[in-house]
């Protein structure tokens, strides 16, 4: 599992001191090759932070040997002080690595990803020394320990596999809150050991992402961090098929975006929007995040109760084409409402599980889409006004 | 106060028998002349209620004899059955205020307007006697119990009064959630014994609505049914000055607008943003709009955290002109973000008091804009999960 479970990786994760609490903050993954290609996608907020800004132009150069992230801190709106120890990280992991490989690493070929608070400056003084810690601490089953030093209020950590004949695809995920498209203060690291180059890897990501991490929208917040890189060692010395190669990918993508809804902070259902006979896709996503965004309705839902007239008045603020008296909504199966009106008995629908299945008949066409959300919930409010993160 | 502050109107607030409580739930405000000229704003919400469908028609006729106003019931999402609901109410009206005033009266003047639960059939059974029961009750002197008949889950009720030499403008509103641009599960009446044309009345409305209700934006969800009609009776015999007249509207606006963010529901914290330096005002509602719906925000709000990384991300996922490294974020006065970056000491930040002050200076122009909202609570929560509403 994790970022290990491909060929051609090694990881670590370590306390370095930067949280506080003495729980690890420090995780490094290293391709140990043959190839180093690269891919990344990242936040669409217009205000980055500064590892977020290293990071794409690392990526532009299509290779990547080593990513280093950070619990504990975003190093966001940390003005060129955070650019510059984001910078100075990367020299670090370069010259700490280049120990043990004379001339394998360069800064300018090291991602750098952080996450926690923004507008705090990450202390150096522990960081720089946690890298040294960290590469002595470096194998090829380190993905777990990995996965376990990026956590920030996660409950649990996140990885997923999958793979094809005799190659494979892994990763690794954090994120509980601030989940929403253009990504969501989510890091995640996927590693192939296929011969993939980054053209190959770059569309297969974005064709991955599109469907499933921004399509998780959990409280409707935009990260300034969100980093998703796709690593390819080939060591496995297998070149998939294309198709073959980006189902693998999206499937990785999909499973740890449904594991970062079911870790919610707060959350205490996990609910599937699905809208359907939509005139374009575009038109699906709009309604599906508008409905998954209205506060209203997902404190109803945390109630149990089916109030699809929330639903309604979320899809009337849309632009997507539609007809108000030919809307239908299901929740968990049962139309609630038929023809912009009152359909089958909502006493009907049972709310008792964890997962809400909501579905968005727009009637104007042939298209849909998913969006996963969450309820609204006293302990979300409690986990986000208690203590700053 | 209320809408019998103006000459020219007689009111009333009774109990029909819509709500099951036995809370007053009927309201009727009469225009009784000379002149009756009226103009009304709508919710944007494509899915409209069967009431505002019926109230925006009348309103193109730019004359309004009456208003029936019912809380217990939105109307809304209630198909061929619900219009026809709606038709019947003011048909009715007519009926019994011809009584009186033989052929004062058709239906085609009289705007109805209800509020809610919605996909609920009003019953009629209850509706169409209590209308009898109001007018039977009307008088100059019934403004305050109009008032008290329109709240749902308000704890108080809302009136204002402006006016000038002779003339005066009263209203009164509902509303408590699902406050939101494109107005606001609000219902206002504003009346004037100002002899002002509906032209007039029109454009002095919509320019009050546009810096006043529509910049309330509590929780993000837009309505079914929001309805702001303003009625002129002219029976102060004086015709005020256009920008005097629109001032008074305006002050009746922004006091009601306040009154409605002191009292949404589970607030905490009443939130002033206002953007500064923005490029164009479209921007600075924008952004404004942006920080107002910021969960994680009005959260740490609520914790009295001055968690300005919070707001920065939320002005990073506009398409406001500003650069992210020259932004500044002031909360209550103390500029605790500086060129995108760490200003002034977090701590000296009060944050005791029920009002905060947020300012976000875009430094890209000249223009600004304030928009309210309230804080994240777990009492909202709990409002919106713990029955239908």
């Amino acid at each position: 599992m994790s970022v290990t479970a491909a060929g051609g990786f090694t990881a670590a994760g370590i306390t370095a001191g930067i949280k506080d609490s003495g729980a690890p903050d420090l995780a490094l993954v290293v391709n140990t090759g043959p190839r180093r290609a690269a891919a990344g996608v990242f936040t669409s907020n217009r205000v980055k932070a500064a590892p977020v800004l290293w990071s794409e132009q690392v990526v532009k150069g299509g290779r990547i040997s080593a990513v280093v992230l950070n619990s504990g801190g975003a190093n966001a709106c940390t003005g060129p002080k955070g650019f510059q120890d984001t910078h100075a990280t990367a020299e670090k992991v370069a010259e700490v690595l280049n120990e043990a490989d004379p001339g394998a690493h360069s800064s300018g070929e090291i991602a750098v990803a952080s996450t926690g608070l923004i507008g705090i400056n990450l202390p150096m003084d522990k960081l720089l020394p946690g890298i040294g810690k960290a590469a002595a601490e470096l194998s090829p089953h380190g993905g777990e320990k990995a996965a376990i030093a990026i956590k920030t209020t996660d409950s649990v950590h996140k990885t997923a596999v999958a793979g094809g004949d005799g190659w494979t695809v892994g990763g690794m995920a954090k994120g509980a809150g601030m989940l929403a498209p253009g990504l969501a203060t989510m890091l995640v690291v996927l590693t192939t050991d296929a011969d993939v180059d980054s053209p190959a890897l770059d569309s297969a990501l974005r064709a991955a992402t599109r469907t499933t991490f921004d399509r998780v929208d959990s409280d409707g917040c935009m990260s300034t961090n969100d980093t998703v890189l796709l690593l390819a060692s080939g060591a496995a010395r297998v070149t998939p098929g294309y198709e073959e190669f980006a189902e693998a990918v999206r499937t990785v993508c999909d499973d740890l975006g449904r594991q970062l809804i079911g870790d919610a902070e707060g959350a205490s259902k996990d609910i599937r929007i699905e809208v359907i006979n939509a005139a374009t896709e575009d038109d699906a996503v709009e309604v599906g995040r508008s409905v998954a965004r209205n506060n209203l309705l997902k404190c109803a839902l945390h109630g149990e109760d089916p109030n699809w007239g929330r639903v309604l008045s979320a899809i009337g603020t849309t632009s997507a084409a539609f007809e108000p008296d030919r809307l239908g909504v299901a929740i968990n199966d049962v139309w609630v409402c038929k023809d912009g009106s009152v359909g089958e008995d909502r006493d009907l629908v049972d709310m008792r599980f964890r997962e809400v299945r909501i579905t968005a008949d727009l009637a104007a066409g042939n298209e849909s889409a998913v969006i996963w959300t969450n309820d609204l919930t006293a302990d979300y409010v409690h986990e986000n006004s208690a203590y700053s993160s």
